[in-house]
């Protein structure tokens, strides 16, 4: 298999040129992060990525984890040695206040490097994640002395973190959380409760494991407004602060997945032991708030997610591409000419190009996006800042909804790429599109994500950042059409931009008295939004791409390949916004109709 | 997991009328065919599906096969005695001729049959397929003693069958095939050479094992037209016809797959046995004349792979909807009331609607095309069995190119709803999708498909047949607007055939000179018609239902349905057709102008 290499040119090219790094690094905090940091960051992340954790993949894979019978999470060779060299170079911290050790580097810094670890090793890369999203929720809610106590560690990866929510009957329905926290004398609180689907819920890559956990507190008010946030270790600390005696928490079973074999996903049991009494907690934020606090930690998650969309895919269209170039099979179609590898053959050729561009969109969008969170929270500018956070709270859903769909539509076209070979498991790609099959799933499925783009994102506030991002995509496409070269790329996009303003039309005038109808539609407009929003950035590419091209810098073979590549996106996938924006419309009319008992 | 349920009320509903039950009964040879028969067939094939093969797939699945030391394959637990059960009621013979033990029927009575082995057991429906295929090879090519000697067996499933076309560097591309033949005195040839990914290869479900292996003569040409075919057993047969001695022929590896892990994936050695001086095998057909007849079991096992499609999704379906009926989640989204299945959430219904229309498009295609084989071969009417020849010809890229690949996203879609539990193994439905990964892959690829499709299909005839398709198209649009009740439905459907004419017309008019744009437009055309033929299907359900009901004939509420249902297809998937044709026009331009060095 070929060794993974951090795609930097297109990294740096979406980083300098569409995402604002200039503008990020002009913030104060982040003055550090110069053009020369940000490389030799992205450098050292790629050599990490493709050296340390692409290497222990396929192994991490095929053995996977399993529970011993004292209770113990075995996870694959290598594991440990990977995690200790991560948090050893400080990789863990990357964007984490420097107040608790982090390095205090923008979003916009970490997002790339993200990007690298879910390409090389998505499975192992679920562990830091969940530190960070942990951090950022401690951050903001957390007491400073739960803070002192926790955070340092937990930003270091000496400690890992987890996020436990779900429960057997309460899965995309928080409301329906059983777990209960009781206060002890001290302020503290013992909690009772079983959880399933936590990922890294045991292991022994860190002396010990901090869980969030959702929970009721006595006389809590039924539904999401009654749930409280814990924080519980695995291990209670010593009057030194270090690991001292086993709490009453377990893992009493783990799940036996389609992929990410080498993440144990668990089932968590608190307060078990009978005469322990129950799991020592600390509540995080306050009663009663905590799904509050949870979705910080998951809207973290939820961007994190769809760059697993772009990792994966950029690691799919990687090992596919190496392979188009070496497998030699059948003549050319036009010369006839025989001994050509299979990217010569128009179809794979296509196959490619459409993985590169999809990509390439997915990119474009999430570190524009990563750029808008650090505008959001430090640009000096109050107008431009609540901007960018309207922006990030309007995208999130199709940040994360979108790129998880695609992502594993790459994956899936990798394996078509190998043909045969592909469905082979010792071939390897077939382990991307497993592992993929989560995204649409987990931290709120696309259906989760297409609904709080509906309801929460647009009907709440009557459309206004909608149409106020829809006059931005309005002003790119007038920008291409004063750019002779893309004139013809300028009325594809702007098909895909009357495409949103027609379902949104819709989605506006029936979102009362159609609801049901409307929320038919969800998944088909955020799938349309994001397609539009990839073709967006797609023009946005080609617009630097031609601006550079003409002020004669970089490679002019590269700057004329991303034009066509935004010409190929937008003639292949662009046609699709018009299609979804018909099914918003048209298709949950005959959806409503049907009569269930008809299935 | 919810028992299989055969679709006996669809599958009777569109081969009534749809596919020209009646019609096909009425043809010489196929007069017993009645519709009680059919009907008995039809429960029994139900009971067989739902009692036999689907409680032992989710084993084979598990399991898996293995190669012993000593050469031998194991299948899984069960697959022995179901085989007995499905050779003792006779279902391998069934559209084979009675002269060889079958029961003649035909293929549009054997179609939904196959659909429902392939629901509940792909990986062993296999083994029968390949029977099937080459039985029929055999009749058309094999010489009379060759028929009188081997085809008995075959046709009853004592013996079972394999192809042998891939060879490690002939994949696609069969002209690359180096096992070569040579003749002995007898008349009889040895061959010597290894072939990979050979279904069921090797095992001990039966007696013996009769294998149709493609290999050169000395002195062949180059390429596909020196390939040659020969009947390879695993036993020679003694005096009395009985398998006698081992042929120098073995399996001696086995793939570990993605997939249809109940079926081995042998990799065959010929003639290695030094001293036994070759495998010893006997011509089928004329020398060099070994592609022609290969194709000929290529094309019944394209049509059976497209059946597939249909079959998998059918099942993924009935997975999916079990779960959503049962698992409680959230409030109605318009009510607020709790309690409620999933399946009441909008988007949860929408999934499964687009699961369900898709394979009612899919079968309603597929049972049609079965009776146009069938009207091709037997109908007295040489002009309608011409058109009907032509039509399947045409068609019979998009019945398994397109069957494949919506099979796949059905089988996806089916894992998201079931959320979470989808991811993990031991629900089951991940098997659905493992298992659909290989169908746009063997038997010739989606890519593969689309060129025949574009290539030998439309552009060698100037598009002829794809006219008289067309017309047809337009014809059922003009009926439909006749029916005041789905007007709104012609406006769609007649959407989707302008989408058709003019990605035909720019194929037709860019097929030399920009032949290379042609094909990397190829799979879009492909998935365009498609889309548009199975719009086409589900409007003649939606004209037959509203025929039905206005007649009174049958379950109101169940007709009622079915008209929404195609309502619904053409709102969420017909427009896809108008996205498709742009790409086909629109995307091959800068796909060529991409530099390949820029990738």
């Amino acid at each position: 298999m070929h060794d993974y290499a951090a795609p930097l040119r297109d990294m740096h090219f979406i980083l300098r040129e569409l995402a604002g790094q200039d503008a990020v690094s002009a913030l104060q905090g982040f003055e550090d992060a110069t053009p020369d940091v940000v490389e030799a960051i992205l450098d050292e992340a790629g050599k990490f990525a493709a050296g340390v954790l692409g290497p222990i993949n396929a192994r991490g894979d095929v053995q996977g984890c399993r529970l011993d019978a004292d209770g113990r999470v075995v996870t694959p060779d290598g594991w440990k040695e990977a995690w200790d060299r991560f948090v050893e170079a400080g990789w863990t911290g990357l964007s984490l206040p420097l107040e608790f050790g982090g390095q205090g580097l923008p979003k916009l810094v970490s997002t790339p490097v993200w990007e690298m670890w879910f390409a090389t090793n998505m499975a192992f890369a679920m562990l830091p994640q969940l530190n960070v999203g942990q951090a950022e929720a401690l951050l903001i809610a957390a007491s400073d002395e739960l803070k002192q106590t926790w955070l340092p560690k937990v930003v270091s990866g000496e400690w890992g973190s987890t996020m436990n929510l779900t429960e057997p009957q309460a899965g995309s329905d928080l409301a329906a959380t059983r777990t209960r926290a009781e206060p002890a004398p001290d302020g503290s609180f013992r909690l009772f409760g079983q959880k399933i689907f936590i990922s890294y819920g045991e292991h022994e890559l860190t002396s010990n494991i901090v869980h969030l956990v959702l929970a009721r507190l006595p006389d809590a008010p039924a539904g999401v407004k009654g749930l409280s946030l814990f924080l519980v270790p695995k291990f209670l600390l010593d009057a030194d602060g270090n690991p001292g005696a086993k709490n009453d928490v377990r893992c009493i079973a783990i799940e036996h997945k389609l992929g990410i074999h080498g993440s144990p996903t668990c089932t968590m049991s608190y307060g078990d032991a009978g005469d322990a009494g129950g799991a020592v907690g600390w509540l995080v934020g306050g009663p009663n708030r905590g799904l509050e606090t949870m979705f910080i930690m998951m809207n973290e998650a939820r961007f994190g997610v769809g760059v697993q969309g772009a990792g994966l895919g950029e690691r799919a269209y990687q090992l596919a591409l190496g392979y188009a170039r070496e497998r030699v099979q059948g003549r050319d179609a036009i010369t006839g000419e025989a001994g050509q590898p299979i990217l010569h053959h128009p179809d794979v050729k296509r196959m490619l190009l459409s993985m590169r561009a999809r990509v390439m969109a997915m990119r474009a969008l999430l570190y524009t996006a990563a750029g808008w969170f650090d505008f959001a929270e430090h640009h000096p500018d109050a107008a431009l800042a609540a901007k960018c956070r309207r922006y990030v709270d309007l995208l999130m859903p199709v940040a994360k909804g979108w790129c998880t769909e695609v992502g594993q539509q790459v994956c899936s076209d990798a394996i078509q790429v190998f043909g045969g070979m592909g469905f082979v498991e010792e071939t390897g790609i077939a382990q991307f599109a497993r592992d993929a099959r989560i995204i649409t799933i987990y931290e709120g499925t696309t259906g989760i994500q297409a609904n709080d783009l509906i309801g929460r994102k647009i009907l709440r506030e009557s459309g206004e950042t909608l149409r106020e991002l829809i006059a931005d995509l309005h002003a790119t496409a007038a920008t291409l059409r004063e750019e002779a070269e893309l004139g013809s790329l300028a009325d594809g996009f702007a098909d895909s931009i009357i495409a949103v303003e027609r379902a949104a039309e819709w989605v506006l005038a029936n979102g009362k008295e159609r609801f049901a109808e409307v929320l038919a539609g969800a998944v088909p407009f955020l799938h349309l939004l994001g397609i539009t929003c990839g073709a967006w950035q797609m023009a946005r590419v080609a617009l630097a791409a031609r601006r550079r091209l003409a002020a004669g810098q970089g490679d002019p073979v590269y700057l004329a390949s991303l034009v066509e590549l935004a010409r190929f996106y937008i003639a292949s996938f662009g046609p699709q916004a018009a299609a979804c924006s018909q099914a918003v419309r048209e298709a949950g009319g005959p959806l409503i109709r049907f009569d269930a008992a008809a299935f």
